[in-house]
């Protein structure tokens, strides 16, 4: 790879694709975004997104260094686990598929909230801080630790997985049972979710937290919602006291509310409360991860 | 130091100190025990236990080549933080009234858990797990975990003090208002309260856990608070996805009931469950990890 070459970078979501063309020191040259449509399937999502990827690089005449993706779960090279939001993404070759469109590229895969970690610990918020904590805060509900600048994997790619944790003494439910019980309970889909059916209309995470504003019963969901939130976040910041966590994804958009909410138990509740602050990259958190993987 | 000479190790704990001469591979040559007596206070048993590491050093008869000290919380040179179960602990010099009584030896202080760990790792169940966690379940509930051989300490030396955890959404306890929920609630002396009160008459957590094979309401208590252990166990479990888990402390006296319970929910919750077994050192865990602590 040259200094002159660029890096593309892709981060699946499971509401919205990013693609980004970035330079080596990860500024963004050129960025593109589409919907995953999620309930459409993992074929279509990523024969759209692999489109619209050699638009941006043809757009920009570049020399193509490397190529970083993203998605939620752990990518194997024929699957990828703990990803249940888009339907037969777990069985996915993704490095494949991209290698397919862009042969000769090398192409370098990984966790979002993980690569979203480390785009912050290289360039954004996290950056000097040991331990310092990504929280991705979207449609699905993810940590990733950083220890001495390095990402914890755990053994099996699966540190930090947070949306699989329990929620009470008697929670029966879990990942043996196919669910995923904080990430359905706060993660933006539950919480969307819950909130159609309490005020009768289709109602997203982010128009929930808007609504909350003036409306008691929306009030009430996301109450609840950052009262569990920030429970597992201060406990999560007791197992590793973190120096900062640095919050991304979805939610973010609410962060006059969230980061309130999540500061306010960390100082009730954790021996040494790290800095909570909004990650420096907000919705490119994870694009960027992609980028920085691929910068490896 | 030289191959010869030995190792003294001493374990404060909430209820006993434990004192060891060792070699330098670990193996005990002599050991002593002694009841913390807590409601007397900080200098009663420090005075108890030097005059004791006094004469078992004399008794062998050996070259003291080392000591370490562990003791709950993390041990500063002027007071010791995070360790409330034993009134004036926090501001004990350690490491001073030590050096005092041993002129001339090396003196290594720590937190008992995390040395746990690292004896666990050095010659017990640990070894070879990459992550692996240590569970200290007696008077105090922590953990300590180890990436690529290392403990864990955290930004302050708090990591994995779990005895502070948060037990549901609306709990405003927490450690600014002096609180450690978990601990209170699973720890040997709250689990000792709580049977003691409801029984009505004095019980420790042991005898509970005996008392809950012919007793309902013993039988209660015991669900209860292994449900809620093994939630926050399997949480850490998800936000560290070790390899192993060891289980130290004085709660593994009842490892016939505790293990099943952490095992099912550990399989039930967890992406890739975790193998849990007893620590190999059991009582003596945090005893060797003073010891491996002086052996640096």
């Amino acid at each position: 790879m040259s200094a002159d070459d660029h890096i593309l970078g892709i981060d699946f979501g499971g509401t919205k694709v990013a693609l980004g063309l970035a330079d080596r020191t990860g500024k963004l040259l050129a960025t593109r975004r589409l919907d995953t449509d999620a309930a459409a399937g993992a074929g279509q999502v990523v024969s759209r997104a692999l489109a619209a990827a050699a638009g941006l690089v043809a757009g920009e005449r570049s020399v193509l260094g490397g190529i970083g993706v993203v998605s939620p779960g752990i990518v194997l090279p024929d699957r990828i686990l703990l990803a249940p939001n888009v339907p037969g993404w777990e069985r996915l070759r993704l490095a494949e598929r991209v290698s397919a469109e862009f042969p000769g590229v090398p192409v370098t895969v990984g966790t979002d909230a993980k690569a979203a970690a480390l785009a912050e610990s290289t360039w954004g918020t996290l950056a000097g801080a040991d331990p310092a904590v990504f929280l991705s805060l979207g449609t699905g509900i993810a940590a990733a630790v950083l220890v001495g600048g390095r990402v914890l994997t755990g053994a099996h790619g699966a540190a930090g997985e947070i949306g699989y944790n329990l929620r009470f003494p008697q929670d029966c439910a879990g990942f043996a049972g196919g669910a995923a019980p904080l990430e359905e309970a706060v993660g933006g889909r539950g919480l969307g979710g819950r909130a159609s059916e309490a005020l009768g209309r289709t109602v997203t995470a982010g128009e929930l937290f808007a609504l909350a504003r003036e409306n008691a019963e929306a009030k009430e969901l996301v109450t609840a919602a950052l009262d569990e939130l920030s429970m597992h976040v201060a406990n999560l910041a007791i197992a590793f006291d973190p120096e900062r966590i640095a919050v991304g994804g979805g939610l973010v958009r609410s962060a006059d509310v969230l980061l309130p909410a999540l500061r306010e138990r960390l100082a009730a509740a954790v021996p040494f409360p790290p800095d909570l602050v909004p990650a420096r990259f907000d919705q490119d958190a994870a694009l960027l991860g992609a980028v920085a993987l691929a910068l490896g």
